[in-house]
């Protein structure tokens, strides 16, 4: 509790006088102004986390947080659960989605198992694992407090060591059949939605079980009673450990002035939780794309977040993340490349 | 004429068996079927495009085509002439918003000189200066049909450079004051639009003036009344010596085989052109962002292409182009790096 107590307290808000002086040189780089549009904002939004004008941000990690849940019994998902156990140890072996997607933006990928309904040992694979898989919430909550702040703080004591070893951007991604139900379950508790509308076919659920998953997200709400207000008691109730563990990931790096890129529906989930924390937490999210899930775009506007892209990813992992780092050095390669009107002499 | 008329010739359709062979993979590799959306088809199309399955594009160029226009005269643009020629050698200086976007996703920059208004031999700079701009299109031709064939030629001569030194991928970009005019009036010929639907503030002219350029554009296509069903006589009456050596590189990047990535507005004109002389070059188009001019959602409806990003850029140069590289290469790396089922012996 004291390792999330003092990352909470240590979120600042962004270095405002950084980003006046980074707006300044954006405004008289050798371009019509604000002709590079969004770039231009995400440029001066990372220069207000660092506290730099440059910054060089090709040392890299997505972490990847993987795990199981109770809520599987319910018929909620389209594959067997065993697809976690067995896919868990190929982010290792780097022939996963995100693995390739990371290759191409030269970023690490660090996978964490936090509760794979497994024994077994991944090699390769972190083992921070609570237990294997939450409860099932539609009969009670998915964990204890206690285990919703132990999965957000392995999410900090992560990232505290990717940070430690130079990472300078960090991504978050995930896997755990079944997690866009605790997803979906967390975004209706925050945004006071119907389950209904915020449901979506996930890796592939018929659509004709949607309503089903709908009625057991509803169930879960009803019988755990969660309190928005507090987003711990939101995550052990309807939450999952890999969902604790990214929120955990987002306050650490916010905490330590890196930003944190964000992937899909799940992310949002994990936003909505950090954010609950530190409301300053918001400053440091980077959107990628437009999850393909049908409850995102109630989610991303109830984060305030518009995302840079849209390709219909629907595979979590962090895939969107990964191919987002490419914007991040994209903003940060104009402010170091490009000079001013005034450095070329043109006025 | 030699030239471009053997390059149209030689453009085919894709190759069919290699794209069959590519959708196989991507259904199998270890993801929800799907689940990687349009970087699946951008995938298929890439395959289709090279013959081959797996492909390696870190050899790239994008091609920067300057030029001015004699249209400037009736005061269609918010910036004086002389910028085409004060900011076209910077990008052989390396300093514009392209060549730093460009250093991110690590590709060339060549730029040519192709009619800008001035005496002056740059450096670095590909001086393949048709005159110093075209004519005044409101008050005849903008150039002769010889000249248009001459700055198609000019493309595929410089791309057919590029794709010998070893380049694997093209993207296509611009600087010329006046050319959104040009490109406003190419579109809304092919397009059969009213021009004022289509003319948009391009670098920052006032709202107040958007009447007075569409009233331009008209002007100057019922005086040359130029044929839409001949890519030449329009490139000739109402187009640039940029645009049609952009549609020369595209023209000559698909005879090769290679796939082309388009920048924004000025790109879209420059496609329709190359797509009228030969309508297979449109398999071979990779879109990259939603250009923020006006016309451009009109403009990708006729070209039937969908952007995969928005980051409301309205700088040109090829800028998105640049940005887009990254969503090519990463299409290319899930081929290269994923496995299947199989290969995981997952199934």
């Amino acid at each position: 509790m004291n390792l999330l107590n003092e990352t909470i307290k240590s979120i600042s808000d962004l270095d405002k006088e950084t980003s006046i002086l980074t707006e300044k040189r954006v405004d008289n780089l050798i371009k019509p102004k604000g002709s590079l549009g969004r770039l231009e904002d995400l440029a001066i939004q990372l220069s207000g986390i660092t506290g730099s004008v440059i910054n060089d941000f090709s040392n890299k990690s997505i972490i990847v947080m993987s795990s199981d849940h109770g809520v599987y019994e319910e018929g909620v998902a389209p594959d067997p659960q065993e697809i976690t156990a067995m896919q868990t140890p190929n982010f290792a072996r780097g022939i996963t989605g995100v693995c390739a997607l990371a290759n191409q933006s030269k970023a690490d990928v660090i996978i964490v198992d936090v509760g794979v309904n497994s024994d077994e040992v991944f090699d390769g694979v972190l083992d921070r694992k609570i237990r294997k898989g939450t409860s099932n919430m539609a009969k009670g909550p998915a964990m204890s407090k206690m285990e919703a702040v132990q999965s957000l703080e392995i999410g900090i004591d992560v990232v505290n060591n990717e940070i430690k070893k130079g990472k300078k951007l960090i991504g978050i991604g995930e896997m755990g059949i079944s997690n866009t139900t605790a997803s979906a379950a967390i975004i209706s508790v925050f945004g006071e939605f119907d389950p209904s509308d915020i449901v979506g076919v996930g890796a592939g659920l018929p659509e004709s079980k949607l309503e089903h998953k709908a009625n057991i997200i509803k169930k879960a709400i009803s019988i755990n009673n969660p309190d928005n207000k507090d987003g711990i008691d939101v995550l052990s109730k309807v939450g999952g450990f890999e969902i604790g563990a990214m929120a955990g990931v987002i306050l650490g790096a916010a905490a330590k002035n890196i930003p944190i890129v964000i992937d899909g529906f799940i992310s949002y989930a994990a936003c909505l939780i950090a954010i609950n924390l530190n409301q300053n937490v918001k400053k440091y999210l980077i959107p990628s794309h437009h999850s393909a899930e049908r409850g995102a775009k109630k989610a991303l506007e109830l984060l305030g977040l518009e995302p840079y892209f849209d390709l219909k990813l629907r595979l979590g992992e962090g895939s969107g993340a990964a191919i987002a780092f490419n914007f991040v050095e994209a903003a940060s390669f104009v402010l170091k490349d490009m000079i001013t009107f005034e450095e070329a002499d043109m006025k």
